[in-house]
């Protein structure tokens, strides 16, 4: 599946926390860089995520937001 | 200011293009990984958003998707 | 690819319509049913969609609200 | 109340799981199709949810994406 | 119709600004405090939105992140 | 740090409710006009999130729906 959000990061799964609905899972994408995602526990077992496990982060574009300081 | 959002990705502008209302921005976040942002032309003028520039790609962790191979 | 979001509605595209850089693409998921996504143009173009194609619209959970009457 | 959201399926409750503070609640729109909400509790109260009740899935066009196989 | 989102906030409408596909609506919700919603230019007249007329800015829970200076 | 987020509403937190992995943090942003927002547990510890203590909820206009009577 080919999917329209613009934005994919490979990374490798660094933490799998559910919580009573909603599952925290992080992802480094790159050395030190860790993209968290707050997904439902259904999906952390239908993916079967398990840290270590390779996965992407994705994000549609319309979520991004920018930021200068 | 200190914002909940869980993921801020440091990158440098490498497109800014405005539409009608909503602009397209690129950041690359690290050596070929480049992050599109769609957010309101108000906002880039209003950050003053250049190609070149610093920038942060922000990302709420309820944004975030997960997928595997 | 298999991805977090539990909503996935098979269907066909019935429009497509670009816009300077936001696209509004239109698909039939039952009789009489139709979902509008707002999406990049740029991804309209990277999956090919053109109306009467089959495709898929896909929501994270966290992204769906309820109503009632 | 009508809402600029562009989507808005019709169905029945099929499944109510509260979290500690988020709740799934599933609406079947068609036969076989379940669209999942995540939703805060406080919501399913205030809307009276229940399994076997009618109810709305409602999501805005831009968090909509479109994938194809 | 009754929604699940936790947050809407009543205004006046102080700008309709159309563009190709996405308008930008912005709502004066208390003396000084204007609220922009990013929203499809077909949802603009499904609502019938003119400036000076009186409507809502509506907002699901998990899309407001909090930020401390 | 200056966000692309056109919309930025100064208050008090009202309410910090922790759930397993999720919290509810609510703002008073007017008089009796109260904004609720579902953010990580872990946000609220990073921010130092407590009954009182002054605080912004931050919206991007794409994730603003409107809505009339």
């Amino acid at each position: 599946m080919k999917i329209s959000a613009r934005n994919t990061l490979k990374g490798k799964v660094v933490s799998v926390e559910k919580g009573a609905t909603t599952a925290h899972v992080k992802i480094e994408v790159a050395d030190g860089t860790v993209i968290t995602a707050s997904i439902t526990n259904e999906s952390v077992d239908s993916l079967g995520l398990t840290v270590g496990g390779q996965a992407y982060a994705v994000v549609k574009a319309s979520d991004v937001m920018i930021a200068v300081d």
